[in-house]
């Protein structure tokens, strides 16, 4: 199995809009070589505000956009869609699904907190994902939930280190401040845009756990085989739903440079149900793949 | 043709989600024996951080969705899309159509004002149909705008009489006073809701222009003929595209009772494109009445 080549693939990754370029980020450092298609639903962005129902249909027509692209591994880089939908991406999908839930929740207990705070969106709060996956792998550490549904625009229009943003941070972290909270995971992947108001709010004694680099670590564990070993440099490419000025001027920040080039995707007008027919297609290409090897 | 029986259909009104029911609530009032079928799209909101194209496909989706179900005019109460999408809809749709743009601006140029502000969101802004209006209605007004993304996640948040949002809106607002501003149109549907911050942080002497009102008279105004006029009650439906747990708070709050029921429709699923056959099924229900008259 050692000796078989790489897949050459690109890794697709999608999240409602900008946030998920910071996974985005992380990945690319840790796998220079990989090519990763970038999906930004911008389009029908937030997904934190809206029903669960919404956001699995959401979540599976944008998956299906990048199955459609003949991605090997599919990372869902949203919080909102890793909580609300990722057991229904597992079963759509034939092919591998990673979301930023479990990873980050890993992060936040190898920082050894027994008080864990998770700030995210509505959806993401409201689902009980996180909390379910901190009680199943660590029974005796406590949680608390905020929603935080500003934090989201308040990143988007900048305000990243802002006392705007200092009070509404004062406003949903009291809470857990109060009852002593060690560790806090960003259940949102905009939220490490506020680190500068989120840092200066929590105090230096409560860590601030971020999961896009836990992402990147848990897609090199668990997917070694499917990876490009060579020293090359890969390739991204960015695409969106809906023509963005605000995602362009966020992602140049993120990304550290400005975006070359960003491609418009009609993710409505793709095939519905999109799945049916790029499912059948991957699922006899894996096929292939399974007697070649 | 003042013997002329009364147009028994409801009227449509839509809006991206909550915003517009400020001129649903104003249109009840002003016509309480008339139906109403208001229709939020909160599956794809907000519609005031996407590009006209989006907004254009947006607003001719939700349109053909209530010219489905009959109704005989349309009010446009999403300013984005007002701003956006109204020369598209007037041209697509075989029924009156009305946008909140000119009675805003005219009844900002009631107050005597000389000079004129304008907020919004940044689709309604970047598109420049109020400052259109102005120039075109007034061209002796001076006029500055500037676009306030933050205020729609408050409103919907409830901030409403809150520090943070006086904060925003001093940030916002601060250009305009400087420049001596004497009204300003609050060119959202939401914004009436911020009113106690807005009015606080902009002082007794800048007139707040709501368009809600000057909407439901320019209805009246305009469209008599198609009005019930008898004294009897008339009915609210309330239909979303996605099922929101914040729109029936703040749904409460703006029409000053809980809301009895919410319908959901499926706007994505529509056929595509909805106008065809529903422009079709209108047009020759006007010819059979124009046969009728």
């Amino acid at each position: 199995m050692s000796e078989q080549q790489p897949d050459p693939r690109p890794i697709g990754i999608f999240d409602s809009g900008v946030g998920g370029l910071t996974v985005l980020q992380a990945l690319c450092r840790r796998l220079p070589a990989e090519s990763f298609i970038y999906l930004g639903d911008t389009a029908r962005l937030p997904y934190g505000s809206k029903s669960a129902a919404t956001v699995q249909r959401y979540a599976l027509n944008a998956a299906g956009t990048l199955v459609a692209q003949d991605v090997k591994l599919l990372v869902v880089a949203c919080n909102t869609a890793s909580a609300q939908a990722l057991p229904q991406l597992v079963d759509a999908l034939p092919l591998p699904v990673l979301g930023v839930v479990e990873p980050g929740v890993r992060a936040a207990l190898a920082t050894g907190a027994h008080r864990v705070g998770i700030i995210g969106t509505e959806g993401t709060i409201r689902s009980g994902a996180y909390q379910a996956n901190l009680v199943r792998l660590a029974p005796k550490v406590s949680v608390q939930a905020v929603a935080c549904p500003l934090f989201v625009p308040l990143a988007e229009e900048g305000w990243w280190d802002h006392p705007v943003t200092d009070a509404v941070a004062r406003h949903y972290l009291q809470p857990l401040l109060d009852w002593g909270v060690e560790a806090i995971i960003l259940a949102c992947t905009h939220y490490p845009l506020l680190l500068p108001s989120l840092s200066r709010v929590a105090g230096p004694g409560v860590k601030l756990v971020d999961s896009a680099s836990a992402v990147a670590d848990a897609v090199v564990a668990r997917h070694s085989r499917l990876l490009r070993r060579t020293l090359g440099k890969g390739s991204v490419r960015l695409q969106l739903s809906d023509a963005s000025a605000s995602f362009l001027r966020v992602a140049a920040a993120i990304l550290g440079s400005p975006s070359s080039s960003v491609e418009l995707v009609d993710i409505e007008q793709a095939p519905r149900p999109p799945l049916l027919t790029t499912v059948a297609g991957r699922a006899s290409s894996l096929r292939q793949e399974s007697h070649e090897t």
